[in-house]
């Protein structure tokens, strides 16, 4: 078991060779030398390549050894796999303790010749005192550092640590983050794991400062009991939210060919989580909306939920999704209807929850009850635990305001932002929001109108998100989060 | 029972009369008033209002009896409940056939009068011959004859006909659709239904030549008989795809506030559909993708489908995906499988289905192998039923291309389109196109470069979704439809 604090490095080194550095544009020993240099990495870089002395400017060296300097933290690898054993001889000789192997075509090939190769690596990786990240994995992910794996990784630092056994997810991650303000403050890719694995990543991410949420992906795992008490412990200490790829018969033999994992039953591994107090989700989009909502918000303290919308029609299918994933949409009391009934007067609008408030969406006249009150009076109701806010349809708002639309939605959302923050600070009742977007739509105003109410809620710190199943789907796990150490 | 002819006139009458027409802004006579101006309506239109001369700039008369013509065929009613039995005195001496009640507040507010005048409402439009549409609806779209219910209505004519209760899915469709060059034949929102009824519609879309798929959006009915029947012939006709709100008991209390409906158990709900051949779907994305897929590709023959991806982090979820759906990942034949080592021999890839191929996105060079020639290899083999083709991650091409990434996609996608048309027009296995987009991203070149993409599938009437998840389930249910008339 490595020591906890020798992990630093991994994410921190002060210097990093790239073993395999090359000008060639599709290879990975080019695009990893760009991402050092593009994002800025605030450590020395050293280039090896027998065949080049230049890349990208730079001046490359023809082997590890050649390097002046005596020591190196952090060593990349990019070479093909027969090459390892050699360089860990390389690597000792400069006291690297570290080795990245994006390297690839090892066990998960199934073939006798790559796992021997593997076992080979291994065992000499232990005996020269150096620690293995992969192979098959895309290292490391730090903003503080600037080390990084993906172009345009965003370079401001952030409280969420990514865990993840495959690149694509920890990489995603930090774009979809980006996107909503959302920033990471170590990810790790860690690929097939014969030597560091999830668990010292996780014991590694509960004790780190910069983390205040771990979002897990992992496809399997070689020690069950060690994973067992570690995330019990990391848990403990802040949420963890987790994705466990090969959860299906044939999923699980996606996860042995994708790293080489062993994989167990879909219902082990609930419950596992479960009893660790382990929130477990069914997608990256699950999993990237539910960091998003327990980063923002505290969890609703019961299963009722109130949708307040702009549009009857879909009030009678989320209703229908509210109950499939576990919510419930309870009636308000008496005094709250006839309150409403005051407030939303107009034709066609049924005044229940979900709520069709549509008159409140136009209609924000400081004299007349506006969307504020209703907002403040369903989040007042002792039946409703939480509030679901939904906007949509700016196509009638367009047709109804013209060109004094932009500035009647500034008004409308500080009513409703006035609103949510009465429910959320003053009630302690969380709010989520949807603000509804086609990915496909071409019509800008359109577009634009979305994205500056989606602004406005971001910047207040509420969740939002595009779609309402997503909204009630992630109001669930936010509410499952509360419950997370129930009858553990 | 009505004639089925009958029903023409409500879709392209010669004449409409607004009653209750308007200059306020926000009220609903306005709106239909704009709708009906913006969008070109064909025929004539006439405004009543007792208290306008003129309204938008045109005439407006002081009630329905005042107009010059002897006769109108098609009146939309947006004054308070208790007009509506006098108007109908009114429209009987104008000789009008149907009345559209955008009128709301009758016998879904469940108080003693509405009820009541809503019996007398229906009892004396029998007794005058008028058939009514709604309460509490938003009527008809159709392009072909200019009446509209939303802003920016397309204009053009499709092949969709969409029988909704709800408003806010007639619209919804239209706009989902104009984004995606789907577009709708005729749409109806039939709100409480005291009068026409779906099963009116569906009749009548049915044997409607303009359309060849009906989108249908239902809460309840008032006649399971007649309702069974009636979707069990149209559905011999053309394809009929469902989503049926209130199916849990809570939606079902919401829908009948929503339109007053009567709805039964879920199960028995269910079991129509499937004895009846409709595809019964969940949510409205789940409806708009699948008339999507229905109205662009034939089903597949199977459930096995292959996945093809440039990133191999989604093959295992996705493979739990699809199998959770009811799809089938299967493995390759050995000799796919060998020919396809040849074809993608990069590190990190694992040769399997799903399949990462993501050394065939970057590299198109006219001498290697390329993504058609392993899209037409993976859709030759015998276990494999139906392809999904991803196409994801630009900023990855971005930084490998820069500038020159316009031309890399174009020959990129011409390569695939390759692929894609072989597999479907010469092996007849459907694909469906994953192209994955944030709503929320205002990373302009992604989006730009995303939607080249997406438009050059979607020219070669290929199915094109922006998320993995909705691709899979929109694959299956592709499948269900080509299953549909099996062991009924």
């Amino acid at each position: 078991m490595p020591e906890r604090s020798s992990l630093g490095a991994l994410f921190s080194p002060n210097s990093v060779a790239i073993v395999g550095a090359s000008s060639k544009p599709f290879s990975a020993g080019h695009q990893f030398t760009r991402f050092l240099i593009d994002d800025g990495f605030r450590g020395k870089v050293y280039l090896i390549n027998p065949k080049a002395s230049e890349i990208l400017g730079r001046k490359a060296y023809p082997r590890l050894t050649e390097i002046p300097d005596s020591s190196v933290d952090y060593v990349i690898c990019c070479i093909p796999a027969d090459g390892v054993l050699s360089l860990l001889d390389d690597c000792s000789s400069k006291n690297v303790k570290l080795v990245h192997l994006f390297t690839a075509r090892l066990k998960e090939t199934r073939r006798a010749k790559e796992i021997r190769l593997q076992d080979e690596i291994l065992e000499k990786a232990r005996r020269l005192g150096i620690r293995i990240l992969g192979p098959n994995c895309m290292g490391i992910y730090c903003p503080e550092s600037g080390l990084s794996f993906s172009p345009n990784a965003p370079s401001e630092e952030g409280t969420v640590g990514v865990i993840s056994q495959s690149g694509t997810f920890a990489g995603l991650f930090s774009t979809w983050g980006n996107i909503r303000n959302l920033r990471v403050s170590k990810a790790v890719s860690f690929g097939n794991a014969i030597d560091l694995d999830c668990p010292d990543f996780l014991e590694y991410f509960a004790d780190d400062p910069e983390t205040e949420i771990i979002a897990l992906y992992m496809e399997g795992s070689k020690n069950g009991q060690r994973l067992k008490s570690v995330l019990a412990e990391a848990s403990r200490k802040k949420p963890v939210i987790v994705l466990k790829g090969g959860v299906t018969e044939h999923g699980s033999r996606a996860a042995s060919s994708h790293t080489g994992s062993l994989a167990g039953s879909p219902d082990i591994w609930s419950a596992l989580f479960k009893q660790t107090g382990v929130i477990q989700v069914e997608t990256f989009d699950d999993l990237a909306n539910t960091v998003l909502a327990i980063s923002r918000s505290a969890p609703p303290s019961g299963k009722g939920v109130s949708m307040i919308t702009s549009t009857g029609g879909f009030s009678v299918i989320e209703t229908d999704v509210c109950l499939k994933v576990g919510l419930e949409v309870p009636p308000f009391t008496e005094e709250t209807l006839k309150e409403l009934r005051r407030m939303v007067p107009a034709a066609g609008t049924a005044i229940r929850n979900p709520l069709d408030a549509w008159p409140l969406y136009y209609n924000i006249a400081e004299e007349s009850e506006t969307i504020d009150d209703a907002i403040k009076l369903v989040a007042s109701d002792k039946n409703i635990h939480s509030l679901l806010l939904h906007f949509d349809e700016v196509s009638y708002f367009i047709s109804v305001f013209g060109d004094a639309l932009k500035d009647h939605l500034k008004g409308l959302v500080k009513l409703m932002l006035d609103g949510c923050e009465y429910a959320r600070n003053q009630l302690g009742k969380p709010v989520v929001v949807c603000v509804e977007m086609d990915p496909y739509s071409e019509d800008e105003a359109d577009r634009m109108y979305h994205l500056m109410v989606k602004h406005a809620f971001e910047e207040r710190q509420f969740p939002v998100y595009p779609t309402l199943e997503a909204s009630i789907k992630t109001m669930y796990n936010l509410y499952r989060f509360g419950k997370r150490f129930d009858n553990n």
